[in-house]
């Protein structure tokens, strides 16, 4: 018999990610104890359907009372990967006012409560932990809260959602138009059937306020990410990036702009095939962080799936055993400023400009003329011909005031030989 | 006047990085007390020369007495950027005896007495970081440390020198002899006047031998690292390497074998150019992580410099504060296994080999005959002339026993129609 206090585990949910989580934790529970210092034992998985076959897992362990659980008084780590903010967040600050970290891979709830989360955790002396809310098994949240800490962050870029990558990526090498590679991808169990959560960007845009928020230093909230999701990418947006040696990628980008205040959106982005984000494909996630001293740095890797997961959750399940082994914890957030959120219209970025006008003389001088009175500087101009008899003008802007440009495009709607339905995206790269 | 006690640090070294180290110290002081809670302090910079000029440093900082800074007592980080293993070694272990925490960008010593110190450490219950040992800014040490502590990690490939990655990368685009490019390297600063620690894979070999040990939780040494320079990488390696669809990078690896010991070497590698390390240029790095469960990963930026170094020692310097301020330390090493190195003969790779024969029937299949007498089987074979109206045949082999690899070349250079020089280099990616 040991006389060595086990670490006690528990586990709230056993979908797609719980299960792989349990699975292995027991597989691997005889090197987390060498990592940590101490044998790591799993005392209970809080289910919703108590009857369920789950293979490996012993019945015994299984309770519908995840309140009840996180409440025993006993629990060292409690993993939250439930979902959603409720009742997410109130067994979370339950778990911690009784005194046991907690591992989550909840991106929606810090996206909104981080704060709230981070200041009980450091009330009562315990963890948080979130390296899967993030890019999946992409270690970034402990080089943004750690490695980078002596650095200072100008911009974080990401592809943080692999299903918009994923269709985007089929759109661009097959020629297949957005409601047939969802389709497909719903067939293939790689978006579901309700998609809104992806192909709208509220997952990339919750992700983008957990990396903005240790990034700057500076709480971000879910509802201060400009969203712009992938539902109105046409083929011809992507073979216009194609032209100018770019692909088309859902980006989530958050930058300190001059006067301290913090850019964050996802948007559709044209991005030069030259830089490093353009070759992400499939559901790879990958993260590039530009940096006063460090200069570029990007981290690539899978971006989801169980396994994947839960390797990030396990991970962090091992560094609070090993903390609460040593008796100490980690600040989970370093929000110690408060800085104010740039304004859409004050948002700066390079954009693509799309416009059918009547194939006549002078009409390019005239748009060229809009663009010059807003004060928005033109780096490239295309024109060409539409299947339908009228011109093509695409149009690269260089870097301009989001409301410059806004107020362009209204410009430009006026002129009677510009047409209905004129596009634009924005774009990063050289 | 505050009453907060500052967190006081001393310099070792005031060199390229340690003069960084210093400027962007003084620059961010105020941001580093928000992020660790206390204000930090640089009291003392042990110099060789203290008559030298260095700008924006208070000479009054200066000593030449680095053992009497670090023994004063009342130091809470050293941060060590001599060097080499003497007199680096003994001021670190003082350091520690006197309680202070450590940051260092030495990979040579802690490739060959990391165990040693991480022990020290341990038992004087003080940190030890080292985040710039490997690969410059990129955040690696943390990833392996904490964030994969859940996972199983199965091996490690990295291009962790950029003065090698530019002197090949110069050599493949430009089809300059190695020579020459490496003069050309040493006028422009990228290669030191005596290169060899770089061009003979010393320095590769011992940030290996660091991420080996992290991995694989067992203290690999310098001397362990099977270690292959790029002096006799030629230009008709690199044309070879083209026609497979592959270039030529001086690669670190280390693995895990079936048996449980740890495969480790430096070699210049073919390596297709469909994986993703294949793109890595310039003074760039990057490490390619394989896991069990979150699969393939890769890290890329700044290998080397000033600034990003400094911004990976202040990263460590920042967080071996909060460490302080929070009473706490985390453990060095992870090296809680004796795991032995696979014998050189016993190493399993890909290899090409390229012969130049008599142009002759029959001496493809003599060829062929040897490989399979001794169980190496082939992948593919391609036959060219050769300008000196021989026939050259380069070999691509499966996954090989590196003993029986060499006794195949022996048993070739026998035969009377293979002429001398028979050139072999290791094989990675699809």
């Amino acid at each position: 018999m040991r006389d060595v206090k086990p670490v006690k585990v528990v586990l709230l949910g056993a979908g797609t990610v719980g299960s792989q989580v349990a699975r292995v934790f027991l597989e691997q529970s005889a090197e987390f104890e060498s990592r940590s210092g101490r044998p790591l034992e799993l005392v209970g998985i809080a289910v919703r359907d108590l009857e369920k076959e789950r293979p490996g897992i012993d019945k015994a362990l299984l309770t519908n009372d995840p309140m009840g659980l996180v409440t025993r008084g006993d629990i060292d780590i409690v993993v939250e990967v439930i979902g959603g903010l409720e009742p997410a967040r109130g067994l979370i600050l339950a778990a911690v006012k009784h005194g046991a970290s907690v591992v989550t891979a909840n991106k929606a709830l810090l996206a909104e409560y981080g704060d709230v989360i981070f200041r009980a955790a450091e009330a009562s002396g315990v963890d948080v932990y979130y390296e899967a809310a993030v890019a999946g098994a992409i270690p970034i949240i402990r080089p943004l809260r750690e490695s980078l800490v002596g650095d200072e962050i100008t911009a974080v870029t990401g592809i943080v959602n692999g299903t918009t990558n994923y269709i985007l990526e089929q759109m661009t090498s097959h020629g297949v138009a957005y409601g047939d590679v969802l389709l497909e991808a719903q067939k293939l169990g790689y978006a579901e059937a309700d998609p809104t959560a992806d192909v709208e960007g509220f997952d990339a845009a919750a992700k983008a306020a957990i990396l903005a928020s240790l990034a700057f230093h500076s709480q971000v909230r879910l509802t201060d990410v400009s969203r712009e999701g992938i539902t109105s990418v046409t083929d011809g947006d992507i073979a216009a990036a194609a032209d100018m040696d770019c692909v088309v990628k859902l980006l989530a980008r958050c930058e300190l702009s001059e006067s301290g205040t913090i850019s964050i959106g996802v948007h559709p982005t044209m991005i030069s095939n030259k830089h490093p984000l353009a070759g992400i494909n499939g559901a790879q996630n990958a993260i590039f962080i530009e940096s006063r001293y460090a200069g570029e740095l990007m981290f690539m890797g899978p971006g989801a799936g169980g396994a994947p997961t839960a390797s990030a959750v396990l991970g962090d399940v091992v560094t609070a055993a090993r903390n609460r082994v040593r008796g100490t914890f980690a600040p989970g957030g370093s929000a110690y400023l408060t800085r104010g959120i740039t304004p859409a219209q004050e948002e700066r970025s390079r954009y693509f400009v799309s416009l059918l006008v009547d194939d006549e003389p002078g009409v390019l001088a005239q748009v060229a003329a809009v663009f010059a009175g807003r004060g928005v500087s033109l780096q490239a101009v295309r024109q060409g011909e539409d299947a339908s008899g009228l011109a093509r003008l695409n149009v690269v802007t260089h870097v301009a005031r989001n409301g410059d440009v806004v107020q362009t495009i209204a410009d430009l709607e006026q002129l009677s030989r510009v047409h209905a339905g004129i596009k634009i995206m924005r774009v990063e790269g050289a």
